[in-house]
Order: C-alpha cells, then structure tokens, then sequence
C-alpha cells in the first residue's frame, strides 16, 4: 500500500543551474510521508500536539533526472518498516509532464518525547502505519 | 551607528533566473539584526531562551540590482526606532564583489511572552539596542 | 477579479517560534502570483522559456497572525496596476483552519529581457493581466 | 588533507521541533564542498561560468543529534573518489558550542556540460580536487 502527494515545482525550489535545488527532495520527501500520516487519520500534526515528535535520523536520496520549474511533481510514499521507536519511509518522485522518474529515496525517524528522549511511537499510531508496509 | 555582517552568496539561495531569490533577503536581513543584538552583548537566542520572542510585523525591501552567486555580501543594520514593545531596524545590502548597492529594506519587530502575547522589550535590552539608534 | 491559491503548510516552513517562517510569506505570493498568470492561459513558465523574466522590484508584507504548521493556506492575488513595463500585485493571505487573516502584501515586478535589460511586457501578456486588474 | 568552513545556524533553518530542519544539512554539505574547491584556486562558480556544472547525483546523510540556533557549526569535508566525471565528498558536521558531533554525510556528482549532457571534469579542477582525497 501506498500514497501518493502531487503538486507544482515552485519558482523559490529552483537554483541557477535552471532545475529544482537537490535539497528540496528532502522537503518533498517530507510532504509524502506527511500525507500518508494524514490519510490514515493520524496526523504528524495531533502527534506533535501530543508531545511526540518524529526526527529524522538517517536519509538518502539518488537523483535520476531534474526536476523543472511550474511541473507536476508525484511523490509516491511507502513504508518499508515499523518498530516500536523507529519507521522508515520510502519514496518515489517523478515528474508528471516530463512522464519521468526523477529521485528515490528513504528515510528513517525515530520517535522522541518532549525532553527529546527516545519513546515508543504511540500504539494507534504505529498500527495505523504498519496497515501500509509494502512486501 | 550601525553593525555589518558579511558573507557569501550560497548555491541554495539562487534561483533559475541565475540571482539570488527575492525572499533570501529576508534572511539576510535576520542574519544583520542578530549579529547587531549579539553585538550589544544581548543575543536574540539569550532573550528567545528567556521567554521572549521578537516577531517581525510588517517587512519592505527594494531590490536593485540582483545577488550572484558565490559573491560576498555586507549588510549594514541600523536600529532606526526603539519603543516599548517594538524596534525597528532599516537595512542596506551591498555586493562586495560587484562594488554595487543590492537592496535596501526594514523590519518592524514586537516583542511577545511565551504566551504569544504582546509585551516589553527588557528593558536592557532596550537600552542597547536604543544605543544603535541612527539619526 | 482575483485568483485564489490554497495549500497546507509545510513543516519545513516552521520556525522554531513555532509558526511559519516570514520569508516564506514571499513564496506564497509568488504561489499566488503564478496561478493566476498560469490561470489566464499565459504562464509564467512560458513567459521565462521566450526570454522574458518578471523581477520582483518592491515587496512588503504585513503580518497579523502567525501561520501554524498544516493549517490550510489561502491566498487570495489581485493585480493593481499593468503598466508597459511593470505589474503590481496586491495578496491577502488567510488561514483556513483557524478562520483568520494571516498577512497582507504586495509585490512589483519589472520585464526584462535575456540580457538583464528592461523591456516591455509581451502585449498578450499585459492584457490578460489587465482583466484582472481590480477596482 | 580536508577543509573545514565555520559558520552560525541562521533562525531561518530552525523548524518547530526547536532544532535545525534537516535538509538544510544538504545547503551545509554544499557549503563545506564550495569552500573546499574555492581553496584550492578552482572555485565552482568559475567553473560553472565555463559551461561545466557538478550536479548531485546521490546524497546521504546520518544524524546523531539536533543542531541549535546561533551555535557555531563547523564543516569537515573530505574528498573521498574522483573519477573522469565524478566526485564523492564526505562530510563531518559539528557543533562547536555543544561540542559534539551532529551528522555525516556523503554526495557524489557528476560533471554536466551546458546541455546537461555527462562530460568529463577539467583535468586542472579535477587534478585540484584529487590532492585532497584522503585514505
């Protein structure tokens, strides 16, 4: 199982080399896994509220081809595993007018309470997550 | 009197135009009244710890001739008002490199308990930032 | 007659304040901006690729409340003037979850040519912009 | 042989967690690889002003604690390969105010000449670079 996030290249995402800066993946990464919490009704957002946040600790990306300004970006979102601290996404981002593959790549969090120590990812939570673990 | 911080134009902060992108001075101009507060002995990150923020209210900038990257840029902060719950700063930034005027600008701040409410600037931090007042 | 742009806001837009970044406010307007040139037939993309850029010349922004991360955004574009060789838009910004105005701005940007000179915006261009212009 | 840059966390790459936003670790990786070519007299921008840009074709990075606002960040980087067309860096992040280890990171790129097509890097830039690779 897995989401899929779509929007634009923004003019502010681009670099002068006239395609989109490679650090932006990371933030596109970020909406993917972002939206997939939401559509299982278990926002980042309410997580944070609750005093557990989600920090990235290790993340890895391989670009294929770049990204242009004012196209249609597909961020196609999995989760590879879950733990009971720890949950690794991985992504797929293409480009919707160039009908390419753009960039892959995965990232791992790790839950962390409000003294920003290590916790386990809240049960609700982290089933609704594992209900989209891919073979 | 008036405080100048340097620094060089980074790759992130380009865009496909070839320039650096309009919003980017903004941040340049955090980075100038930062290093003017640290100056003063009363970093902005002492008062954030202490409870106080300053959120900026309204921000101009005019844009004359565009940032390259790699060059180095000087921005001159002046504090050009101080009042009870507010400071005003004005900003010049300039293109070392290029020898030109790149943009002028300013930024009203008001200071805000942990609460998100209005309230006073401490009052040393008052009178040092009163100091820098440019006639 | 006025475009309307929505989108949630990106985490990677925070502070540590814990409200959106104000410099961020300047690339929701150029959102804004750029779905309502796309919305008239006549893209900013397009506009780019045939050698003409928009330069943003003047900017200012006046913030009434902060934007809180994954809020829904709107913004609404009004263009205030076309002239030969310059455009004005004016944005309001809202945030849709909370019910409140967030921010008010505007932005002008200048036609240049290839080579950084300025010139006439394409008279196509102008005039679409021209049935927008609001009262 | 490495280099190392030195710089403060800007407040603009703090997010709500309170901490610096990951992918600007990407911007800081740049940052260290720039400083590293601009010392040995062949700068990026001189290159790319020839027609041959370095674009980042993979990028990882581990982290191991949360960088602050206004804390001094200092940048180790390495040249770890350099081949025909590409180039590995690698990357050690600290915090010399906390005084620990905040991240490591690696980035290949590859050579690209003005119609994005794979060349090979300069024999001066690349003879430059393989003077520092470190065993």
């Amino acid at each position: 199982m897995h989401h899929v996030s779509e929007f634009r290249v923004r003019y502010s995402e681009t670099d002068q080399m006239g395609v989109v800066y490679h650090a932006n993946y990371l933030v596109w990464c970020e909406i993917g896994r972002t939206d997939l919490m939401r559509a299982t009704g278990n926002s980042y957002a309410k997580l944070e509220q609750g005093g557990i946040a989600l920090a990235v600790v290790d993340a890895s990306l391989r670009f294929k081809r770049p990204a242009r300004y004012d196209n249609r970006i597909r961020v196609t979102t999995r989760v590879k595993e879950v733990r009971t601290r720890a949950v690794r996404f991985e992504y797929q981002i293409d480009d919707l007018d160039q009908g390419v593959a753009l960039a892959e790549g995965s990232t791992t969090l790790v839950a962390m309470n409000s003294e920003s120590k290590g916790c386990a990812i809240p049960a609700a939570f982290r089933s609704a997550l594992e209900s989209y673990v891919s073979e």
